[in-house]
Parts: structure tokens; sequence; C-alpha cells
């Protein structure tokens, strides 16, 4: 089924204790959609500027993802510079231009307007709020913010979710959006303002998905070598919306396979710099870390007392 | 099989954001043998001053752990208070008196010598040498340590790395022990100096088993009442060699098994102060959450993309 993306195309320029890039392909949008291209079609709604690379949109368009959505304006595409300590859990943001970015007004073509499953990139709630009056009958439509949004437009962002089916955020912004430090408390005082499912990031700690009766988690894979953190969280998105669009179902076993998915693709993605490594995969090298989340976490059933 | 603990029995007092006890039963041996009580026999050394109520010992022996090795000396228990804001993760130290503790030798009784499963509670490690000094031919002995020997005394640290199987630490431990920012390097690295197998205990992120060969991991159980988590890593440790010791097995399956009991422990443990919870369990409610850890981290086993 349809996938629906809007969210940023970005150029960063990222320093880790690993090593640096300047200006490499970045935004939510872009990691979000080449992940989820694995599973399904993903229709991109963004934009970038005068100086995006035509051999870039070249590649998106090689991977199913219909750029119909994706406009060109004039100015520069936006761009963000940021830099990772040692443990690779907080970036310090060094500059941050939004450029073309700052005027975006999502417009869907009409093709998009009947996409059944949507995703709202972290970006201004005024604008995930235009994307939702534009869509017509979603089975899914989750969401993405921070706490820039959180403390800076709450009446905004409650609104966002009075209309969403599910929200992505990490520990931090669960417990600032509700006040409650205990994160399953949270995770229901979430679901009592709109969402009947939300999904609790947590970087090398894994996820944790409150589905509508139960809870399931999923680890962040043991890696050796993490890279560059950047856009583990949009390619955690895009594998979970794109396997559970690619499925076309909502059920508890579809969704926690879907966690699972979503954590392979972020294992993936901070491998290396940018989509390097997130663009090199293919359903060998997906099964094969499936398989290894399964291995890492899968203990027998017998009962631990009665045998 | 017979299972040795060496390790602190105290009275806490502790604050929590939702409320306080003060001088409750505590120590890394009440809470190890509290909980691998419901598993197997333990023979438990530590030492206790004139001021420790018989009432407590009773109960203690009530649940099969054998004192012979528990000695009472003139003066005060050792004892601690802490205070926990509320993430919970770090204890802030108010006051440490260590009593009789503070010239504590670990004296094992003849019949402890031959313990097949021994756990070296965080004690300084010149004494865990001498508890290792002591005993004869054992399966498995593990040990947990902390940051204040890790800087402390190095040199007798890696001494005793050199003598056991198994390290407990959690992340930053293992971190300050290695000098390895990445937690798989870190454990590697530990594993160089000698244990040849390290659990990372990681709080309310779970547990990480790095296992000779593999590496498995436990979630810790999404409380929504979490009261003090003052134990929880003893219990977790106790859960482990209980089960271990029970099962007489060091293979991999029944490691992971152990992992969850261990996690199970850790995650009644955290629901009233003290080892009021731990008490009050049962092979029932073991299994119940047991089970429930599966139904957190089972997903179906079908290949992901050929479905």
């Amino acid at each position: 089924m349809s996938l629906l993306v809007v969210g940023s195309v970005a150029f960063d320029s990222i320093k880790t204790p690993f090593g640096q890039v300047d200006q490499a392909l970045g935004g939510s949008a872009t990691y979000f959609s080449t992940s989820a291209s694995y599973y399904t079609d993903v229709k991109l709604v963004a934009v970038v500027g005068e100086d995006f690379p035509e051999a870039e949109l070249d590649e998106l368009r090689g991977r199913g993802i219909d750029l119909e959505g994706l406009v060109r304006q004039p100015g520069a595409t936006f761009r963000w510079k940021g830099e990772y300590g040692l443990d690779l859990n907080d970036a310090r943001t060094l500059d941050t231009q939004l450029n073309v970015f700052e005027h975006f007004k999502p417009v869907l073509p009409d093709a998009y307007r009947d996409s059944a499953y949507v995703f709202l990139g972290n970006i201004h709630p005024a604008l995930q709020l235009q994307v939702l009056d534009q869509i017509r009958a979603p089975k899914l439509v989750a969401a993405d913010t921070m706490n820039f949004w959180i403390n800076g437009e709450p009446a905004l962002l409650r609104e966002v979710l009075s209309r969403i089916d599910m929200l992505f955020v990490n520990d931090a912004e669960a417990r600032a959006l509700t006040g409650e430090p205990n994160i399953v408390k949270a995770a229901q005082k979430i679901k009592a303002m709109g969402p009947s499912r939300v999904m609790i990031k947590r970087g090398e700690f894994g996820a944790l998905l409150f589905d509508r009766d139960q809870f399931f988690f999923a680890p962040a894979y043991p890696l050796e070598d993490v890279f560059d953190p950047t856009g583990a969280g949009d390619s955690f998105g895009g594998g979970f919306m794109g396997y559970v669009a690619r499925q076309d179902d909502l059920s508890p076993r579809t969704l926690c396979q879907a966690t699972v998915i979503g954590a392979v693709m972020a294992s993936y993605c901070v491998e290396r710099f940018s989509l390097e490594r997130l663009r090199q995969l293919g359903p060998h090298l997906i099964e094969k870390r499936y398989h290894q989340f399964r291995a890492l976490t899968d203990f027998a059933a017998l009962s631990p007392l009665s045998t």
C-alpha cells in the first residue's frame, strides 16, 4: 500500500569521534523514504533548493520513491551542522540554515491524498496539520516531533495529537509532553491525548511500542562500529511504516515485526555516514539482521521453574 | 547445586520521589541471596553487628539460606543512606557507615569451600581475592564491582578479573574499566582480561549478556510503579546465578533463560522498598512475569520479506 512521508531533505555536515562529512545528503524524509523503499512505494513531500543535485533525485526515483510532491524552490537547500561526542546519544547542533525550508508549505498532489499510510516527519505542527487537512481516508497516520515543538507550540501539537493514530518520540520527549517521569504512564497519557499507539525510541537502548492493548520491546542491535547516529530514528520510522504499509495490516503481530524491521534499518543506518549504508541493503542483508535480532532476544518458552 | 555469595548485609535509609524508609534491611548479599533462594540453596558469607535482629536471620534461614558463614561482630551493622531523583537511575549517597564491615575478612566454613557456583558481591577486590583463595573447584565464579574499585584498586581488580569466569558491571563501569566507549568492544576487552562471560547491566534498559561466542539481550520490564531501584542489580544477579545453579548447566540456552530470570527478579524488587516484594514471590508470580517478558520480546520467526 502507498506510504506518504512529509519532512525535510537536507545537507548535513557531521563530526563524530570516528570521522566527519561535509554537506552529505540528509534530512528526515530522505532517511525515512530510503529506509521504507525496501518495503513499499513511497510518496515524498518536501522542498529542496536550486543547489540540490539532479543525480540525488534520480537516486531516490530509482528506489521507487515518487517525487511529484518534492518541490524545488529558489534559494539553498536546508543545511544542518552537528557534532557527536563519544556517547553518540546526543547531537550538538553547531549551525542550522533553514533556507528554502523556512517558507515550506506542504502541498499534496492529488494522487497523494488517498495514501493509506502517512508519516508526518518532525516539522512544525502547523505544517503537520496542513498535511492532515489534505489527506482523505488514511489507515494509519503517524507523526514524529521533538522538544522544540513540545515546548514552543504546545497548543498546535495537541491538535496534531488529537488527529493522529500513532506518535514516535524518545523518552525525554514523552516525559516533556506529559510531565510524567514513568515511561509506561507517560505513554498512557499520550494515548489519552489522541494516538492509540505510541512508539518510544530509546536510541542505543532500543524501542518500546505501546500498541492498543499491549506493549512490545525491540532492542537496538549491539554494534561494534557505530559511525554516525544521524538518521537512525528516521530510518527506524521508515522501516516500521514501510513494513506496515507493505503488509497492509495493523495486527499486533505485524506491528511487532515492524518494530524489529525498524530496528534493523536503524542498525544499518548508523554503520556509515549519511545514507551510504542504508542505500546498499537488500532482502538478504535485511533478513540476516532480522534473524540476528531474533537470536539476540529469543529465549526458550519452557517454564523456568518446571524444567 | 550449591551457590555461595559473599557481600554486604546492611540497613538502608532511602528516599525516592515515592516515599522513604529508615533503616530497612538491605545489602548486596541480602538481595542476592533472597532472590536466589527461589531457585537453589544459598550459602551466605557476610558480617552483621550486635544490633542485627535475630528475626531477620530467621527469615533468611526460613528461605533455606545457610548462615554458617554469617558472622556477628561487636559494633553496629553497615548502614547506607541514599536518595534517588525522578529518573531513578542514579543514587546519591548521603551517608555510609561501614561499622563492622570495615574490618570484615571473609572466612569460608569448610562446607562452603566446595560450592559449585560462587558470586563475589561488590566488595573490596582484596576481599574478593581472599574468597577466591578459599574455594576449591567451582564451576562458575562471577563477580560484581564498581567505579570506586575500578579507579581505586586497579591492580587488585585486574587480579580478580584474571581469576573469575564472569563479570557483572553496568555500562559506565565497563567503559571505565576498558577506556572503550563502544559497549561491544568494551565487553571484548573485559573478556581479554580473564572472564569468559560479561553481563552488562543497564538498569531500566535491561541487560546484555556476552556469552563465550554470542550475546543475548533481556529488557527490563516496563513497570508503571517503580518505588525503589535499590537492590535491583543484586536481585538480578541472584536470579541469574540461582537459576544457573539450579539447572547446573552453562549452556547458552540456560544462560539466556537465567538472564530473563534475573530481569524478572529485578522487576519485582523495584516495586516496593527494601525486600518487601522480593520476599513475597513464588513460582506462580515468577512464571507469570517470565511469560510477560516473553510476550514483550517475542516476534514471529517468519522471514519478514517473504511472508
